[in-house]
């Protein structure tokens, strides 16, 4: 069971994810900049995970504030959030954690200091269960779509590494559909520049057991034209109101290429990456992160000296081409903009 | 002006490109083996380049024979070309160099060893020569369809390094254009998992001041879908008679892609890659290659051990997604059966 981000009394715990698939090392970040540091240089990674270290950064920034001051507290609170909320743009989970950490704090700011850092340390740890708890449904809602006997396209990591744990979204439905008697084969691209499907994906399945073959990006559709995929699932990072979806460089090229061969493309995302303060995908920040991704793999250079790079993280696919959305209240399907609204309300 | 294989009294040079863009290196293959090998572990690559190899890997095992009996070197002959003729199945100019030299051998058996190897040495130079002139062609009807001010997506190397020299076949087109007072730029993609985009493409425009931006091969949809490109093209390693195209893989979704976005695809390629005895792409045969292409980069492990990995090296993208295929007598368009059929009979 994978749990990639853990609260301690010595601080929060991450399993360090730039040395898998070869070294399990797992860190101990004692203040806030090190959660903030350990976002921004991809320690963790993946909305949901990312939303959960957020929170826990908080309660570690606030847990190791040593003024006796309310105001003080409260101006410290703000720089915390802040700083969190730097490290990377395309993650509306970063943003809702944050949020929902401070309505918490203003809600409880007439109480003591240290009545105050115990109410954030248990809403961060809240925050961690529901996203737990949300991944399962996911994966019982989700896992219904799958055929028996059916091998899924997986892009990135969108896994237990890249949530609060246990099942993962895009994973999690086929932890569901496996889970629910089924038997289903997984084919993990690599996902580069940062190699999420080769490095995380396959090493996760790998230790469920559940059968996984790695291609490269643009081995997709030659797969697809031979018949080889029957459904696509990917997580999000990202999903605006009218149902466009945020997700991994290269996710947009996958499902126009399911769409040409009639696969189903599903995302599955719990709700606190759905963003309806963004119309569509067209609002939605695109990070760009260092050339040197693409350029090199640790010390070995791949391309001349001097080349020009674009290094965008993320792309959106337009809804149109997303055959369901699963949350963990269900399954949202065209028009986005009312089924999307509808789960908030219910 | 780069010239990747070359004739010499010592031997077949080949600059290695599997040390590319890092280090400039030639090699002096001595026998016909040490030419297989070469092609055959990539140090010269592309269908062009594959094709003056083993024209060239023919002469210099016929040179090398050391008896004095015709029907002796008639068996010598036939080894040498089984040998060349197993080293890459997909590029079809392979099995077209083979048999053009095995046809100047027949119709000159009844001369003298020494002559024979003297024709068999010039028929190889004329090869490469030829194909350097037909590479010519291709550049200046090709650079015609590309427009003043406009990108161009390429992916794999499709240039002088894949071919005999001095144009290459895609990036023959670019280069076209640009001595037609044209400003090109160009997008190259990096082409996992050998990354042929940017150890090799990014490293020949920089040599000749084209502007280039290096992608990963799953940010084509995204910057299609931002405007950013205007034309695909791409060389080939096999045409079969429908107008199909067998080449590097990913260049399926990339044509795919093109389409979603109303963007030309071109093919840019010698008429000794279109195969009229292959009716479809059906019956091209398709390379699979050592899993470690995808799970190493030298000695740097990128997945789990014990990964089950797929390496097809080539797909093939239908007729249907092709919107010209440039060859050194003009510019073939649908239906292909019959315009592909009338290059050669002009």
């Amino acid at each position: 069971m994978i749990i990639p981000v853990k609260w301690s009394d010595e601080g929060v715990q991450m399993l360090d994810q730039r040395l898998l698939p070869t070294e399990e090392k797992w860190l101990t970040l004692k203040s806030y900049t090190e959660v903030a540091d350990g976002i921004r240089e991809m320690v963790v990674r993946g909305a949901p995970a990312i939303g959960v270290s957020a929170a826990y950064g908080i309660a570690l920034g606030v847990k190791n504030f040593v003024g006796t001051n309310i105001a003080d507290l409260e101006e410290e609170f703000d720089y915390i959030a802040e700083t969190l909320g730097k490290t990377r743009p395309t993650a509306v989970n970063l943003f809702w954690a944050i949020d929902r950490m401070r309505r918490v704090f203003q809600a409880n700011k007439s109480k003591s200091i240290s009545e105050i850092k115990q109410i954030l340390i248990a809403e961060s740890k809240d925050i961690h269960e529901e996203d737990i708890e949300s991944q399962r449904m996911i994966a019982e809602y989700g896992g219904e779509l799958l055929e028996d006997n059916s091998t899924v396209l997986t892009h990135c990591n969108a896994g237990a590494l890249a949530t609060g744990g246990v099942w993962g979204t895009a994973l999690g439905v086929i932890r569901g559909a496996v889970n629910q008697g089924k038997t289903i084969a997984v084919i993990a691209d690599e996902t580069r520049p940062y190699l999420q499907g080769s490095r995380l994906t396959a090493w996760e399945l790998l230790q469920d057991n559940i059968p996984v073959t790695l291609i490269t990006d643009n081995m997709s559709g030659h797969l697809m034209k031979k018949g080889r995929v029957q459904a696509v699932v990917v997580g999000s990072d990202r999903i605006a109101a009218n149902g466009d979806v945020a997700n991994k460089i290269g996710t947009y090229m996958v499902a126009v290429l399911a769409k040409q061969h009639d696969i189903p493309f599903y995302v599955a995302a719990p709700l606190s990456t759905v963003d309806l303060m963004c119309p569509t995908g067209e609002e939605i920040p695109i990070e760009e992160r260092d050339i040197r991704e693409i350029t090199h793999i640790k010390d070995i250079q791949l391309a001349p000296e001097g080349i020009s790079v674009n290094n965008y993280a993320f792309d959106v696919t337009p809804n149109e081409f997303v055959t369901a959305i699963i949350t963990e209240k269900g399954v949202a399907r065209a028009p986005y903009t009312e089924s999307l609204r509808k789960m908030f309300e219910d």
